[in-house]
């Protein structure tokens, strides 16, 4: 007699596995916690919460999920229709070698990729120090005084650049020139900048500029061709025309050329994605933006700085945050929030671990491999369209250049085209002399191949030796003392012990959905095949990608219940800029080109009405009510008053406040009938996936982040993906690419530098969808929502939820996916604002939720479906137990201005110190809960002092006599 | 004009690029290194401290070094001749999922890879726990009281188990049964390992167990037919002749099936592989062996046990210590040193993630498949050899079998050949649908397959009702509560980061040689080509393993002087047997199996005394003068004393004090004069590569530890490879391996389960030469020594440097590779003990140097090559200030009782302690060294008494009513 059977074959089969490992709580845990709100189900949860206006009718369309191994497999033969030829296509993007102790300890490390934006700086001082390192690269090596963390990729950056010097220059000029060896997808970016902005964009030979009146000229160094010139000529000839030189320039080069700020350059820009980060199709890498000292207050993006600690100790911080668009508002002139953290810590190690000797080698590799290139050409009777070069050739094709490119790919290369009667050869650190032999028989006719015996005893770059560099570099000491693999192994460690990530505790930031990156959604982003290849290769070659951007492209219109969507934007405000594009050129299409009133709620994020502003719209508020919906009435005089002119409204849904607004589906109604489109702001579609569409209850476009609802991590503040989503009849003003051949009827042009933007970290979503199915992730979302309100149950008692719906028998009222603590009434009552509760909660091990956003004074708790409920717990205790310090403040028990509160967060020096001089016990500062005893985050700095490090502002590494001090 | 050329071609190429990433000194620190010591340069250094007599007169000869990347492709190219059939082999090896989460987290994770064996309990607190959860994972499937932390393969297992029962058991038989359907190479390992022993081994039908006398008998369950059977009627009739019963168990089948231990086994053992690790062409996997409680002092191996620390919480530490060979010496009765810690927490991490009602899952389904299979089978006609099965079927070829198993070959999957008349087939939780009807068709014969409608509502397992399990596994809750990835990633970084491993600090371990492991070599064995093939697959199906052991092994003659080697041994102690085994073997070829006698000098790692013994061997000890050199007077009064039946001398070079002694050319020509052969331990082959070669000077076999000078991490205690080296005459001795059809004329048989033991790290070594080159590697043994005497020099007005060679002009007396510190005094002195000290030095944050070893009361320091001068700088630094607190106890400034190194390590939990009651401060107790303030390691635990722990041994999880108490 055997067993008996235990179970039907597909529940044995599990195909769904994976859905229990993302989600956090298990289904027994879901019980206690819908008791404790007072539900008697998770769907009766969701019933009584979401609008049934909005409520989807019919379950998304998606393939049954897989389980991991199944859908690894699935896409690895996604990714095997990829076909990565060797690149000699330049134009940006440069084969690279990530060294491996980077590759395993930062790029696969979950202590770098899950930590989020170093607004908490205590918790952040590893990859601050990072980045700073990434600023101090840049400074030195273009030789301007001030470097942001990051830009998004070269093309924005420059778009960015060409903005700031608008900003801060002199000229009343409305020209803006680029020469016309700049990267062609700059220049597309550009344009598409420039249009709404009123500004001009004129192209000639770089040697015109300053010949006519502009603002500001845009240089690349060396150009696209190879050709390297002197800066000076064009910095003076600009100059003296009141403009300003901008210098696109490539770092590894710079280590053997003259700087431009040491040739008069007032802003350089440009890409590190060299420096280790293999191409991915475009993208992630760390752009980079630096100016002179003057302009640094009017910088886009983030910026790192140094300040002091509570203790007077050296701390970093994010440096001039009252630059930033969400303080900013519609008077922001750049809507930038996500930077490239992760490339750009991997760029700055890349620079640690080699140090300026180990660049100068591999850039003086690249450069005589190019002469010897270039030497072995002409021997074979070839002719170059220019003589001075540091990695790029152009080689005349003789009327053969689709001849040459077909025998190039058929042997396993691409060039580039570099026109109708020449082509492009761009070398990086992975050539090999076998590659010049091959590129050599391109052109050998039969003829024998030059040997490298002339070579062997040095051969001499073909950069002008008037514009060899001099000047040192990197000298500071991190960039002399890690250049072991033990050392930098160590280092890498050190930094990310510092840091709280996700792989240590939750991170209960609201608006931010820090929900599980799983290991099976991030391993294909390193596969060769996704890896190595260039953006802009010939089509055929990246057929892998164009598959997987067609599927999940489909299945986030199955999310979003849109008709079309690009995923070419690379941060939110990337999707944002390009959904309001849309709308811009939509009402142009049909002769309104007028309409550029935009309206937006007063609640809404800071990035909204910049972005609005970038395009050119006219931003008007519209009233929130006491619970921050939207104030119909108010809505409706706006509408009436700018009726001929409404293009837009922008609302998040649910809106940042974190509620269901009943009234959503009548307020798209009301602004349509005005003739206005309706955007939606997609940052909180961790509510909405599955349970409600925003294409299906009135948004005409909506931009995803895929960093926060879709998995891809943080990185500790980018890469970011912003897909932008529209509804069939702006489907054609959605952002085409130029330079990859790509056209859309809207004409709206490129947004990125790449035509898939961020394409390499895609996979991470495909994953996560592939693997979810659409009923894992309809039950992420209701758990994502169960869970905040099982946070608002929790604390209801101790703190005001803040917005909550006032649902009758719901305990905490009822929220969406995150709820906002008001701690207003407690500051007034005991001194203590939401900032010190924020640093307290790093003495109990946590990440602070969202700080005084949307509201001044209060926290906005998020906890995502991926906490497990032992964690939600474990938080819920934590703000419980400060709510009991902040009592014993109340009462007088803790002075106001000696408490843990206060003095929070505590190091472990001062814990440690002979002398205590507060009137709480050490015990009380470090283990409040007994739990903490089984392994404690320490702080490595007090309490960062914000406001001394603007006033003091520093941006690079910090000297080796001020840390020993 | 141009740039001016650099430098040659080859310079900038920089081929060599990995030595300087492996050494740790930079060029510019050597100087400052050779001026403190006091020596004119690193060669003149080497030429003062190598004897000349054992110079290398001519370099390695190896293929010129490659880059990383390079490196990397060339092992890609060699992976890629191997072809990865779908197996379904079983005999032992399965495939398996490993867990995303694990995979990077672990395996690929430093931080786990690279940590020691966990005899430094405070700092080892993490993977102990892991540890026990392994144990605790084979006690609840086994039913067996006590199991060990990992046994090498489970064919060593089974032959450990032989001699355990040997051992415990009260029958006077010297016979062995082992049933016919046990794993073919656990037989084979088994016979290699009875003959010195005497033990006989009878092979027959399970039913027959206990049908003859024998002191113990091995059954197989299920037996590797697939065949399932009760233990119950096999134990009572070996109890019944006054024998133990064996079970080698499958632990995924026994999440199905009754325990070993509740039919009346004594003693269990296995396989872990299938919990996660991959197939890795037989190894690195934890085995496992269990037994009754009144066994458990018998048990070989390492066994965690929970102890107190000095605060009287639980704490792990390595339990029965005193059971050990390196403390038994020729008492011994196993030489089992390193276990297979990296696997078993691989393993105990599954079950971790998948809990007990995953696995069952898991198990069920394969099961359930393996039903359904059978079903299908009949359904086409084919006959099975038995009808009970959990995941195995025979089936009957009809006199086709090569002709099926060719067929299946051609359709990617390999089946086992049972036998000439049958085919065997085993299912593992990578089996899929399209597998079966793959299957299916071999045996179709143009029929139509079976559908599976018939199935889908759920097929019973072919377990027999009666065996089914009904106990509970797997209860206590760290096995109930890490099921989503969030929760599983915190609990692995959580324990990670209670342990001290080389990605934070330098391990100065004596004879252990800590080196870096970098990432490079760690890249490729997780490459699918590697991992994912079955040891017994088809010969041609490994030729990329055929390639890569010829190559190593051919490098690995070159490094040692030795003209064969055999990469068969899984860990040092096994190629020490293996080395012993063929000196045995030749003197019986010559008719001289009466020499039998090993001598060893009493200064000996107390595993050569262990492996003598195993191979039947008598052990005389000679004696060893003040210097800790051989005395050679006394060994020559023992050879001749022997005369007739000198079988070899076991010596270490360098000793095992560290110290190169001069008459070793003299030591090995005295005994090969009188017949005996050399036995050269390659433990300190890190001073030796590139310098002297032992298989040159008088050596006749060594073995080496891959894991020490070859790069393979430590892995906490495991995975090892230890190749066995030997001259000419001796290489037909080496092991063969008759599973897999390869037999030496020796005829020696197996020594490890598969035949290339832990193949799957071997690309770690094969990375390493193959980037280092020989001048590489000339450079690293160098650097090691000049480290080795930088730490003497700098240490030895502070400390006295025992058994240096007292060179005349280098400070520190001229050492090896490695120093011992004196701290005799210093205990008379003040009372300090060398334990103290390398507890003290935890506080300091560095694991503690070997411990009394190879002498009581001192700390031998090998700081390895890739130590940074910085870090040597730093560890000096530290040993110099635990020194002036030493003076002040000593001086009477701190109470001999209570001081901080008494009372080391300090948690922070005592330091931040309200109360605070020692005559030293709380800062002086945790920062002593200011450098420390920059981030420093925290012991998770006070002190652990060992004592306490094996008065009350407790080897499984820490119930968590005392973890809360």
């Amino acid at each position: 007699m055997l067993m008996s059977a235990h179970a039907p074959l597909d529940a044995l089969e599990n195909n769904a596995e994976f859905v229990a490992r993302h989600i956090g709580p298990a289904p027994e845990d879901e019980a206690a916690m819908l008791s404790v709100i007072g539900a008697a189900s998770r769907r009766a949860l969701i019933e009584t919460l979401v609008p049934a206006s909005i409520a989807r009718s019919a379950p998304m369309q998606l393939p049954a999920p897989l389980t991991e191994a199944q859908a690894l497999a699935e896409l690895k033969a996604i990714a095997g229709k990829n076909q990565c030829l060797k690149s000699f296509i330049g134009q940006g993007y440069h084969g690279t070698l990530t060294p491996g102790v980077i590759l395993r300890n930062i790029l696969e490390n979950p202590a770098w990729y899950t930590a989020y934006t170093p607004y908490q700086a205590e918790i952040s001082q590893g990859r601050m120090e990072a980045l700073v390192n990434f600023q101090t690269l840049v400074t030195d090596l273009t030789g301007m005084a001030v470097a942001n963390a990051s830009m998004l990729d070269e093309a924005t950056s420059a778009a960015e650049a060409m903005t700031l010097a608008a900003r801060v220059g002199k000229s009343k000029s409305e020209t803006f020139f680029v020469a016309d060896d700049v990267l062609p997808q700059s220049l597309e970016v550009i344009r598409t900048r420039a249009k709404p902005l009123g500004i001009t964009v004129v192209v000639g030979p770089a040697e015109q500029a300053g010949q006519q009146e502009c603002f500001a000229a845009l240089v690349q160094y060396p150009g696209v061709t190879g050709r390297v010139r002197a800066l000076q000529p064009l910095a003076d000839a600009v100059h003296a025309k009141g403009g300003l030189l901008i210098v696109a320039a490539d770092l590894l080069a710079l280590t053997l050329m003259q700087a431009p700020a040491e040739q008069g350059a007032d802003i350089a820009l440009g890409n590190t994605q060299r420096f280790g980060m293999p191409m991915g199709a475009g993208g992630p890498h760390a752009a980079y933006l630096a100016c002179k000292d003057e302009f640094k207050r009017s910088l886009p993006g983030r910026l790192v700085g140094v300040s002091v600690d509570a203790h007077g100790a050296p701390a970093y911080r994010l440096a001039l945050q009252t630059r930033e668009q969400h303080i900013r508002r519609e008077k922001a002139t750049s809507n930038i929030c996500t930077a490239q953290v992760l490339p750009a810590v991997v760029a700055s190690m890349y620079a640690v671990y080699h140090g300026p000797d180990g660049l100068k080698r591999i850039a003086r590799r690249v450069a005589s491999y190019t002469a010897i290139l270039a030497a072995g050409l002409k021997q074979l009777g070839a002719t170059l369209a220019h003589e001075e070069a540091f990695d790029t050739l152009e080689v005349k094709s003789a009327g053969q250049t689709e001849a040459i490119l077909a025998t190039a790919r058929a042997a396993g290369m691409n060039l580039r085209k570099a026109s109708d009667a020449s082509v492009g050869i761009t070398l990086d650190e992975t050539t090999t002399r076998a590659d010049l032999l091959a590129i050599w028989a391109l052109f050998a006719h039969g003829n024998s191949l030059p040997t490298f015996d002339q070579f062997e005893a040095g051969v001499a770059p073909l950069v002008p030796a008037a514009l060899a560099r001099s000047s040192a570099f990197l000298t500071h000491p991190v960039f002399n003392a890690h250049h072991s693999e033990t050392e930098m192994l160590r280092y890498i460690r050190k930094l990310s012990d510092k840091d709280l990530a996700l792989d240590r505790s939750m991170i209960p930031l609201g608006s931010c959905t820090m929900k599980l990156n799983a290991t099976s959604e991030m391993i294909p982003i390193t596969w060769p095949e996704f890896a190595n290849i260039h953006p802009f290769a010939p089509a055929d070659q990246l057929a892998g990608y164009a598959l997987l951007n067609e599927q999940l492209c489909a299945w986030l219109a199955q999310a979003t219940g849109y008709a079309g969507i690009s995923l070419q934007p690379n941060a939110g405000s990337q999707g944002e800029y390009a959904g309001l594009l849309a709308i811009q050129a939509w009402h142009a299409s049909r002769g309104e080109a007028h309409r550029r009133i935009c309206l937006i709620p007063e609640s809404a994020h800071g990035t909204n009405p910049a972005s609005a502003m970038m395009v050119g719209m006219q931003v008007v508020v519209v009233k929130c009510d006491a619970n921050g919906s939207v104030d119909l009435a108010d809505l409706k005089a706006k509408c009436e008053k700018h009726a001929a002119d409404l293009a837009a409204i922008m609302i998040t849904y649910p809106s940042t406040y974190g509620v269901f607004e009943p009234q959503v589906k009548a307020l798209c109604e009301m602004v349509h009938s005005f003739g206005g489109r309706v955007y939606v702001d997609g940052a909180n579609m961790n509510a909405m996936v599955g349970v409600a569409a925003p294409g299906q209850f009135g948004g005409d476009v909506s931009h995803l982040n895929l960093h926060k609802t879709f998995c891809i991590p943080h990185g500790g503040g980018g890469p970011g993906v912003g897909p932008v989503c529209v509804v069939e009849d702006l489907v054609p003003f959605l952002p085409g690419h130029g330079t990859a051949g790509q056209q859309r009827l809207g004409g709206v042009g490129a947004v990125s530098a790449a035509p898939l933007g961020n394409a390499a970290v895609l996979p991470i979503s495909w994953m996560y969808v592939r693997m979810m199915g659409a009923e894992g992730l309809q039950a992420a979302t209701e758990t994502a929502i169960l869970s905040a309100n099982y946070v608002a149950a929790r604390l209801s008692g101790h703190y005001d939820i803040h917005f909550s719906g006032s649902k009758d028998g719901i305990k905490g009222g009822g929220v969406a996916h995150e709820c906002i603590l008001d701690l207003r009434p407690l500051k007034d009552s005991s001194g203590i604002s939401a900032e010190d509760v924020a640093k307290r909660l790093i003495d109990y091990g946590f990440h602070a939720p969202t700080l005084s956003f949307p509201v001044a004074g209060t926290l906005m708790v998020e906890p995502t479906e991926s906490e497990p409920k032992a964690e939600l717990d474990r938080f819920c205790d934590a703000m419980i137990a400060i709510r009991e310090e902040i009592r014993q403040v109340e009462a007088g028990t803790l002075p106001r201005e000696d408490n843990p509160l206060k003095n929070a967060p505590h190091t472990a020096e001062q814990l440690v110190k002979t002398e205590w001089t507060h009137g709480y016990s050490r015990e009380a500062a470090a283990y409040p809960l007994a739990s903490l005893r089984q392994g404690k985050y320490w702080s490595p700095v007090g309490r960062v002092d914000n406001v001394w490090g603007d006033r003091n502002l520093f941006c690079s590494c910090i000297p080796v006599s001020e840390l020993e001090a």
